[in-house]
Formats: structure tokens, sequence, C-alpha cells
């Protein structure tokens, strides 16, 4: 243990352009400081939001870039002043690496909420070096941002869960939304949503997912185990529906209309966005006000909730549904998420795979 | 006491057409029944919505209809089975005066939000005539819909609370931002947001007026108390204002941007929608999701937070700012409250008028 006295050689995936294209890149790990943890990188998570910052789609994109936040290692260097995590844990990082620890939100544990978070990649680390991802050999993270991966859930399993995963269950906790017994919609069946399903199941929730069309009835309902499905054009059924739901994940990525989802919450609903949308939603305002409803959305969660949430994945025995892949398809793997041809999130099995051809 | 025998007739101002223009319409009260509460009318209020209703902007309108719905008056009658008042009580009654008492909400005590409710006027009672409201010599409403005006509280004064004062009051009520030391933002200050100015300070919080112009710095400052005065297009002024809210009442009735203003709010911060807007409001979907504020809205407030309400005014002196007219200038006060000449609240005297010239 201890610091290592020159920078660590690895090899990731980065994309060079806004092709979002990824190939080897070999860069340096900086100099383990002493609240550091290495991690030799196990298994990372393809999200959505990969795509979106590889194609530099919120043009803010800055190459190359080694992309990845669903990160699960095992630790194999700690620095002076780790306490939590030991050579060879098995360890996850997710989308925040950095935060001041001094503002109102740092200081209230809710640090992905910081105005000066540091992303885990495309970002400027406190050395001023650019941040990289997951799809490396390795990461390197401050211990504050790495939580111990509970035994009992897989790795693979658990690496959608750093985010996908910490995504649904932020804001159920934030809202009050954990007890037994409540009606969830789910709108949108991909990497979110179906973690959606599985967390709200978890809890006791009656749980209806919320499709535009009837494709994915039967693996919503037999695979995910929800209670109900239903489609957004049956207006008889969107109709029986109106002021049923205590809340819906709205996991829609592209713009949509609010106002027949919204219907269907009862007074005091709560339509949860987790889409990042650059084009505007739109609502009339006596739908929110004729029954107090609230249109809320949430970013990710902190490490406290990831903690938590890791515990209850793993007391449930609830795991992420997964197709595992080498680093040699994840340009495949991206394309395919591009058109929601998975189910539900690609995992890279990045010890396993070849990082160097 | 007890039932009368036969229907009261008696003169209202109507409106009789999309005109809006409100003239002496004689007709008669429903036979008292058993729960029912008659008032003489003392005074009425004019609220933003009897224009909306007068003049068919909603497309629901029918006539004749006699508006009115923050109505002070004396009890001159009783049902028999009428416990909660007596003839001589100073009463109110405000937008809602029937729901269906099984529903969720009216098992909750929030049954304004049942989706039966009955309003005080341009709606069908349970008896299927017309109710009409507050500008006419008496008003018959059953006991549940009525409340006492708290003797501290001067009657002519008391009239706006019932709808203006009720709208502010229940959602920071509901919502929780009762305490001392909150940040509140009151956006647009015409009748509701100048209760909202009052309320909020009554209430122990730091008000920050928002406005399109400097117009109204004087009095939002000197006569209401607020503490800060924000011009929406002052872009210093805006930007060192980000994340310092905890909530925005937004009383604006027309079509508005809405990043400005979230951007205000602090991390969880709530922006509580009061107008009925049918034009859509829009908004992207990080601006919620970077802080997971919430944009939420409220229809006015339950019978029991209007008795509540109207104690915490009485308990903290708090009163509205009104202009008093006769009935023969009120469709004057309609043509000037349409373009917001008013500070802030017309009431009209209704029992000191001439209702049949």
């Amino acid at each position: 243990m201890g610091s290592m006295g020159s920078d660590k050689q690895i090899t990731g995936w980065a994309a060079r352009d806004s092709s979002g294209i990824l190939s080897p890149y070999k860069y340096s790990l900086r100099t383990t400081g002493a609240e550091d943890v290495v991690m030799k990188v196990l298994y990372c998570g393809i999200c959505h939001t990969d795509i979106h910052q590889t194609k530099n789609h919120l043009g803010m994109s800055n190459y190359p870039m080694v992309p990845g936040h669903e990160v699960v290692g095992e630790v194999i260097e700690v620095g002076s002043d780790v306490t939590k995590f030991k050579v060879g844990d098995v360890v996850g990082a997710g989308v925040i690496v950095g935060c001041c620890r001094s503002c109102g939100p740092c200081k209230s544990d809710i640090e992905q909420y910081c105005n000066k978070r540091v992303w885990s990649y495309n970002d400027v680390y406190t050395d001023g070096k650019p941040t990289q991802g997951g799809f490396a050999s390795a990461m390197v993270v401050d211990q504050k941002f790495v939580v111990k991966i509970p035994e009992k859930l897989a790795p693979e399993q658990a690496a959608p869960l750093l985010c996908a995963g910490l995504t649904v269950y932020s804001p159920l906790k934030h809202l009050g939304l954990t007890g037994s017994g409540l009606k969830a919609g789910i709108l949108g069946l991909g990497g979110v949503g179906h973690m959606g399903v599985k967390i709200a199941k978890a809890m006791g929730h009656h749980v209806t997912v919320i499709s535009s069309s009837d494709k994915k009835r039967e693996e919503a309902m037999d695979d995910l185990g929800a209670d109900a499905y239903l489609v957004s054009s049956d207006t008889e059924g969107m109709t029986a529906a109106v002021d049923s739901l205590d809340y819906i994940i709205d996991t829609i990525p592209v713009f949509h209309p609010l106002e027949p989802y919204i219907s269907l919450l009862k007074v005091g609903g709560k339509h949860v966005i987790m889409g990042v949308i650059n084009e505007p939603l739109q609502f009339v305002t006596p739908v929110i006000m004729l029954g107090r409803k609230s249109i809320t959305g949430s970013f990710i969660g902190s490490m406290t909730e990831m903690s938590e949430m890791l515990e209850f994945c793993a007391e449930k025995g609830l795991t992420s549904t997964i197709e595992m892949v080498k680093m040699d398809y994840v340009n495949k793997a991206f394309e395919r998420l591009e058109r929601n041809d998975v189910r539900y999130r690609f995992v890279v099995d990045v010890a396993g795979s070849n990082l160097e051809q």
C-alpha cells in the first residue's frame, strides 16, 4: 500500500471524435494520493449517457474520451489514508468522482448536486488532468466515491446498479415513496426502466409498465414481474387508469407529452423525470393544479444512497438483467443500445477482454 | 330556525353572455335543507377567475351567471341539523360548495380535489339547479362549506382570504414550507401574489418579489414588507440569486418561461404554480433533474385549511389590502382588474349597495 512513485500507464477504449467510435488508447493514471483507491476494472455497464457523451450530443465533449461510469473493480492499491477499503475488495464507482465538500449539498451528503462535482469522465480532475472512465484496465478514484459491492451480489450484476439502479432508488427514497402498497407507473423499459420495475417490485409496489406499443408486454409481466401493462394509445385502458398511480418513473429519453401520464396520477402524485431531454417538455397548468401533482426529477443519487441501494438489492436478491459482451463488441453494443436493442443493459467484461487489439 | 317553507326570491348581479357584463338578476334560493346555512351577503371579493368565468374564457360558462366566490356574510337562517353556526354569526364561503363525501380526497379532508366537487357558481347543485355566487343579497351553502370568520378579522378584509389567501396558504402547509427562515420568491404581485408576500412574511420567511419591471419595487418593499425585489430582466441580479430560494409562488396568469425562475431555486426547491394557463408551459428536464427540483401546483385549499388560515391571519394580524367598491362599480372593477389596475383586491360592499338598480 501507499503511494506509487510514478504514474501508471494503462489502456482504455476512447472515443476520438464525435463519431463516438471507441478504440484502444494509452494514458496514465495519476499518482495514487493518500485518499485514492486504485482498482483493476472487472466490469463496466454501458449507459445511454455514454452515447450522448461520446457523440457530443450535449456539445461539451473533449477527446480522447474513455467513457464508462458503471464500474466494478477489484482494489489493487490504496492510498495511505484509505481506511474503508483494502486490496482485494470488490468495489464500485459511478457517475461522480469528486465534489467541493463545503457547499450546502456536500454538507448534506447529496454531493451529486454539488456545483463543483467532478464527472468520472469527460471532466477535469483536481489535478488539472482529464478524468477517464471505466472502459479501461484500471481506474483511480477518491475513496469517498468508491462503494463496497456486497458479497451477495455478482459483480457483473452490480455494475448497472451503480447508475441505473441508483437513479431509480434515490428519488423513491427522497420523495418518501419506499413504503409497500404504493402504485407505480414505469414509463419506458430500457436500462433505467427495467431497474424501476425491479426496485419498485422489491419495495412491494404494484407496478404498471406503460409503453407505446404492446411489444414488451410479455417480458414486462413474465420476465420482470410487472403487475400490469398499459399501452399509451389504448384510450380505454388509459381512461380506466386515471387517478390510480402514486408515482410515475418516466425514463423516456426524448420529447413526449406529459398530460396523458400525469392524468394517471392520484391527487398528490409525482411524475419523476429521468431522461435528459433538451427539447422542452410541456404541460398546461390545470393538470398539475387540480390534484396538486408534481413534476420532478432527480440526478443519480448520493454515495450514501448508493451503499443503501446495494444493500437493499443484496437483501432482496435483486439483480439487473444484462447482456455481457467483450470490449471488441463495444462499438456494436453502442449501436444496438442506440436503437434500444438490448435487454436491458450491456455490461462489458473488461478484465476478460483483450484491450490492446 | 329550521327549514323555510318556500324558495326565497333574491337579487344578484349576473352576466348574461360572454361580454361578461353584470346586471341585476332575480332568482330564488333553494329551500333551506337540514344542513344548509343561509347568509345575507356582506362583502364579496373579485377574483381573476370571475373574469374567466363571466367572459367564458374556459368555454364552460352557462348564463345567467352570478359570480363571486370570496363571500363573507351574516347567518340569517340555519337548517335543523346545523350545529356549527347560528343566526348572527359572521361566516365565509369560498370556491367550493359541494363534494361527494366518499372518494379518497373527500375522506382525506381535501375535498377541493373531489372529482364531483360543486363550484360556488357556474355549476349544478345536487338539486339540479345552477349554483350562483356571492354578488347577491343572499346565498345558501351547506354547513361543510361554511367557515366562521374570526372576530379579530374585519369581515371585508377576510373576503379575499377565502380564495387568494387560502390559495397561498394551502400549498405552503402541504409542502411543509411553513417553518421560519425559509427563502421565498413571489412571482407576480396581484391579488394572490400580495397575499403570498403577506403570508410568507407572517411565517417568518425572507421574501423576494420577482417582477418584470421595477414599477412595483416601492410598494413591494414598503407597503407589503418584502425583503428584496428582483427584476427578471436584470441579468446580474438574477445570476446573483441563483440557487437561493426554497420555493417560488408563481402567480403569473399567462404563458411565461419557467427556467429563469427554476434556476433561482436551491436543490430540492419547489416552483408552485397558481395560474390557470391553458397555453402549455415549458421546461427542459435538466433544470429540474440537476437539483431535484419540483414544478407543482395547487388548487385553493380544504375547508380545514381555510379555518386554519383564517386563525393564522387573525393571530398574526394579517389582512388583505383591498379597494372597496359598491355593486354599481362592479363592471368597471372587472375592467380594471383585467388590466391589473388594483392594489390588490377589489371587494364589493354588497350589503351596502343597491342591488336593484
